[in-house]
């Protein structure tokens, strides 16, 4: 049924993930390459009613594995509306964080345990599993800098987090990296212009990206 | 932790449960013997506004795994709220359907699998399964021969089902109580008096009810 490739970007903060996005976007419609680019709930009506109960702020007794259960929900929702067709119709779908984000935030740092976060995700998501997951690698000292000197960018609550935090997220992206052969670790660290040129490297030696 | 006993109930349509459910709180009135009798969503807050997103009749484009985790995600908050406070209390806590109405209806005859549909659960209940499971069985035939002479009861969706649903329900319970020693099977065919006569010999049977 697929034939489209599925690609997911993760990674912490400050890493240059949304500048890649933007970057990559422009490249695929240069080179008028059919793609979508989505973040969960993806505007998908039901997914968008579950995340609502999830971020509700009067919601403070909610339980963390109720939590991951709805994440879960929103997820296969928005598979089942937004990237299924989109792969069956042969297109490229982009993800801005997938299921590595539950296993990481959920699964690692929170301690439910990445093998039982990603059980429950199979539920959801039925193997249906990046083909590449590009991780931005960077240290937090370097990640939190960028962020500081960055005016433009609203302070949101992650960033807010301590540096031990930051610390444990990468910890458990790398841990993933070991374990998938999926995942891409790219160097964040170097200037943006070379981090678009190993993801382009990557997507090329993939063969997802075979426009030459 | 978890100091009182809970119980569930089971059973299709006509089985008599509800009669038997109300036999049993006045019964444990008499005898002075503190319990809660709660349903899923059982008024818990987020658990009836994921209720509130499966039930919406709007959505007709929700999908069966998404709607498996919501109902899993109710589950998961009502017990923590309400279930595991009264176990913890000493309490004996008697659920109107539980876990294995799930396992039955989504894994059975939807057909998304018994077992998977268990793990899904086993991550929203972490092991939490009644000390023992009451399994009201009758005929289809009897039940539905009841339902109808019944003018007082509502007719509900499923008992608008063919004859070959119930048979189906009735086919998973069973597989089900030859699968865990947890389920009693209730013979529901017999006369209301003697059928609570049976649940009162299970209960005290298995140690959960020691009033005498």
């Amino acid at each position: 049924m697929k034939k489209g490739y599925m690609i997911s970007l993760e990674g912490g903060e400050g890493a240059g993930k949304t500048t890649v996005l933007e970057l990559l976007i422009k490249y695929l419609d240069g080179h008028n390459i059919e793609y979508i680019s989505t973040r969960e709930p993806g505007g998908v009506n039901i997914s968008e009613k579950i995340r609502d109960i999830i971020l509700d702020k009067e919601h403070t007794e909610m339980d963390g594995r109720t939590e991951a259960l709805l994440f879960a929900a929103a997820r296969r929702q928005h598979l089942v509306q937004k990237v299924i067709p989109a792969l069956e119709a042969g297109k490229l779908v982009i993800m801005d964080r997938y299921v590595d984000s539950s296993l990481i935030y959920q699964g690692y740092v929170r301690g439910m345990g990445m093998d039982e976060v990603f059980d429950l995700n199979q539920f959801a998501i039925e193997d249906l599993l990046p083909d590449v997951t590009l991780y931005f690698d960077l240290s937090p000292q370097v990640g939190l800098s960028r962020i500081n000197k960055d005016k433009n960018r609203e302070v949101n609550r992650l960033d807010l987090e301590k540096e031990s935090f930051h610390q444990k997220v990468r910890e458990g992206y790398l841990i993933l990296a070991e374990k998938f052969d999926r995942i891409e670790v790219i160097n964040a660290e170097k200037p943006i212009e070379q981090v678009f040129d190993q993801v382009i490297e990557v997507l090329r030696g993939k063969g997802i990206l075979n426009e030459q």
